[in-house]
């Protein structure tokens, strides 16, 4: 299983969708146009696009809407990314230094108001009033997820209801609005938009999982950036939530709580890495996959289907 | 010439917009919440809602598509205000501590991007294309001039040009689109938009060199905000450029080119403000007037048009 294989049934448009992002980084000033060019052909799986498409291949299947919408969606999320990394303090994205590392923390916020702007443009060019609507009740959901937990104080018991608010907000959120917005300019049957929308819900939520399961068990070349980087940044993932469940008692846990602060991370990485709650956390994102799978045999069989369910196999095997 | 009169015509509708923000603040989080209420009641003089609601006097006046319009314009102005205010570093808005201040630059950066897209939703909600796409074109326009001030080096023979552009993409945008908007919602004829989207750009024009002319003028307890705070943040606006225009040799002078750093603040913002650059500034400002009232003068004879009249002369003799 690999994503040239997935991604098939869409390749060529997909590449239409890589033109229009490469249009953008053409510019009116040379700064921007390089932050543009930093930032978009950064490279990425490119997985957001592809499920727009994917996901219009049911119905109507029209380039002209599509192909600005999967790049609008690209765009969205390249610019929560660039923000993201100014929140977290991140060094290092796909094994290039952040945007707020390199230009600084203010060029970073302006370049993310941008994309957050162009991509808007580019959906109001689709003139469709659901899709519109959709998207910025999309960066909504991602702006109000990403300050309420700024919010959060660590609490063991709630820890990981929060958890999975916050990835439905930051990550899932993003990903059925790539599906629901593939069938809904499609001309798909209201019935067939929920399936989707559903899909993308759940496949996001494996997603975000296995992100979180990699930057424990991945190698650093493969990641793009150091082993354990969210737990060197302070923020609490799921194996590290399960961890304190399971081990209340234990001495890393009592560092955890109420400090988001690990003292020795490296060892603490190793030691979440090497208990039971690596395998914990792969058979919760196995429960959305099953959920994204059923919601996928809901559509018409066709090879799009086929690409949609395996992806889902995709994202619980990959490796980065 | 006060402001409750030029908003006569529009002052219970505006009641509607400040009733549309209020709901905004009842989010479904504490921390949103708390936020929403400290920039949206902060007062303010809501000069580009009132705008809009003016400019939709002169056809189909529809409440149900100018408020929301006229709420989102006032979020999408908000916005740009928390994020500017992380960029400047500023202590200080509206007599207040800045978000960035009082809650962290995260949470202030988290905050913008919730207010961009709570502001794009109601403009969805109006179901006008043309609408949505100016709206998103705005803040593209408002970030990239931003990005592009960042990258601009002194050079005293461009200083001028390079302002003009600056607050052409930060201020007079947002003014044209508040006029914009409300004649496109109100089905103005081409011709009518056109006008008041002239009107609104140079009213926008003036209104920043005044705000700027004020920030050496007024005083600490009128502005919200110590005086000289532009110089302070290393921001050089139209009085500083045309000082350094005319007194080349000027020590102050010397001190500003390339630096942005002045040394002395308090005495520096002194020696400009009884310079007599302070006047060509004015008559500056009385430029953009002039074509403002023209253009403003093209529009139907009815009170709104009085109102937009008598807003011109506000702006050059106002206080604060």
């Amino acid at each position: 299983m690999n994503l040239s294989n997935i991604y098939r049934p869409v390749e060529n448009d997909l590449k239409k969708v890589d033109r229009t992002l490469e249009e953008i980084t053409d510019a009116d000033f040379p700064l921007l146009s390089q932050l543009l060019d930093y930032t978009l052909k950064a490279g990425g799986k490119r997985v957001r696009p592809a499920l727009t498409l994917l996901s219009g291949k049911f119905y109507v299947y029209d380039l002209k809407l599509l192909v600005p919408m999967a790049a609008a969606i690209e765009l969205l999320h390249t610019a929560t990314l660039v923000h993201d990394d100014i929140v977290d303090n991140s060094p290092v994205r796909r094994g290039k230094p952040t945007v707020s590392r390199a230009w600084g923390e203010n060029v970073a916020l302006l370049l993310g108001d941008y994309l957050f702007a162009k991509a808007g443009s580019l959906v109001a060019g689709t003139g469709n009033l659901r899709a519109i609507k959709l998207f910025s009740e999309t960066l909504m959901t991602i702006s109000a997820g990403e300050l309420r937990q700024t919010a959060v104080t660590y609490d063991t018991a709630r820890a990981r209801d929060y958890y999975f608010a916050w990835i439905g907000d930051k990550t899932a959120c993003l990903f059925s609005t790539s599906t629901e917005s593939g069938a809904i300019l499609s001309q798909a049957p209201e019935e067939a938009i929920q399936a989707i929308r559903e899909y993308g819900h759940n496949l996001g939520m494996a997603f975000q999982i296995m992100d979180d399961v990699l930057d424990f068990t991945g190698e650093e070349d493969e990641l793009g950036k150091p082993v354990g980087s969210d737990l060197r940044e302070g923020t609490l993932t799921l194996p590290t939530i399960l961890f304190t469940e399971y081990y209340p008692d234990d001495e890393l846990t009592r560092k955890f709580i109420g400090k988001k602060d690990a003292g020795d991370i490296t060892a603490a990485v190793e030691k979440i890495r090497n208990s039971k709650v690596m395998e914990d956390c792969l058979a919760l994102a196995e429960g959305f996959c099953l959920k994204a799978r059923r919601a996928a045999e809901g559509l018409p069989d066709n090879r799009a289907r086929k690409s949609l369910i395996d992806l889902v196999d995709y994202i619980v095997e990959r490796r980065k």
